[in-house]
């Protein structure tokens, strides 16, 4: 039995506490990381964590390939573009280490130390498969504190910093699917960046017509100032 | 290769980001709940949840037993006797559903409403040994927002109202491991209920004798004022 649309009340969802990190994994040649909220200790001996990644995350085949990645634990004032490099572009296309202070790990994994609290090197122990998305469990082999201070929550980046979840995150929320009933014909912010999607302006440069409804633009179609994707507009 | 204690800095573990929850499961014989704050979503669709439990919880047994669990999201003022009948004492013992106001789902299990803000109701998919612990992911099929308001985060409940993890919390540091090097004929107190261990007294009624230093107490020992275990006290 799979739970229907009017059993599953949506607010009930961000009730639930996250904190925002980055996992990253790779090696001297090929290394990616993403956004990630699903994040917590599974044992304390050995300590070992689990994190959750979209089989269409980079990162999700490089770790299966190196057997190990970070976590680094993201301030609370992280920089957006940090944010929106790591959440919203995949590593295929993009060298997401091009310009942001990390190290490397006695795995070969790098570790984003930019706007972070804290990291882990973790040693991959199981790859399970539950669907959309891979739990990847992990042995800690290293850990640093940087510095004090507040970690970044999914919530104060919500609600605070009106950011939302990168696609490919378990906790993404389709927009069209929840709003089904409303009219489309409306303006859409960019929430990394600000920019307006206008449906009476089309993007021209994305080689979309004006009057095209935001609903309507392709699932590729990205924000043309910072290359976010149709995930992170709200309607305005 | 395993992290020698050298390279785990504990207080990195505390820039995890976790809320506070009870996750119950049973059926209209037997039931139980623990307080855990490993839950997080690992897929929208369908949806799904993940939540960590220790080998020793007895709610471990009733979720494998009978297939379905509940996740209560704790609300941030829930009363310090509910956490502490659900977080510390063996549901193998105790009725913890005796006195706490809560419902039965629609696949049986309990689902605890007192002090939470929502909940969801889960059947399980996977059951993954991570070795102390098991990975339970489970389908949600019911959910309930029952008010808005802010949720219990570890964060809060550690800094603010000064409580620690329960012994079977994956997140569960041994005091005794972690003060080696300290004298140990020292007061210590519990966090639950505020009583104070005094190794000069003892605990005449525990049959403890007067000059027992805490950490030569049973591994059974129970805080004689609340019942909360050695893990809930720390040195004064």
């Amino acid at each position: 039995m799979t739970a229907t649309a009017q059993d599953i009340n949506l607010e009930a969802f961000f009730k639930i506490s996250y904190g925002l990190y980055i996992v990253s994994a790779g090696n001297s040649s090929k290394k990616s990381g993403y956004i990630s909220n699903a994040v917590f200790q599974v044992t304390a001996e050995p300590a070992q964590f689990a994190v959750c990644c979209s089989k269409n995350n980079y990162t999700a085949s490089l770790i299966n390939e190196n057997r190990s990645f970070s976590i680094s634990v993201l301030k609370r004032d992280a920089a957006q573009s940090l944010i929106s490099t790591f959440g919203y572009k995949s590593g295929k296309d993009t060298d997401k280490f091009s310009s942001i202070k990390y190290t490397t790990g006695i795995t070969g994994a790098p570790i984003v130390t930019e706007y972070s609290l804290a990291w882990f090197e973790c040693r991959l122990t199981q790859t399970i498969d539950v669907g959309t998305h891979l739990l990847f469990t992990a042995e800690i082999v290293n850990t640093c504190l940087i510095e004090d201070g507040e970690p970044l929550t999914y919530s104060y980046y919500r609600e605070e910093r009106k950011g939302k979840a990168p696609k490919n995150a378990p906790t993404y929320i389709d927009p069209d699917k929840n709003n089904e009933q409303k009219s489309d014909s409306e303006k859409y912010k960019c929430l990394l960046c600000g920019h307006i999607y206008d449906p009476a302006e089309g993007d021209p440069e994305g080689r979309i017509a004006p009057g095209t409804d935001f609903k309507d633009l392709p699932e590729s179609w990205q924000c043309p100032v910072c290359g976010a994707d149709k995930g992170s507009f709200d309607r305005v």
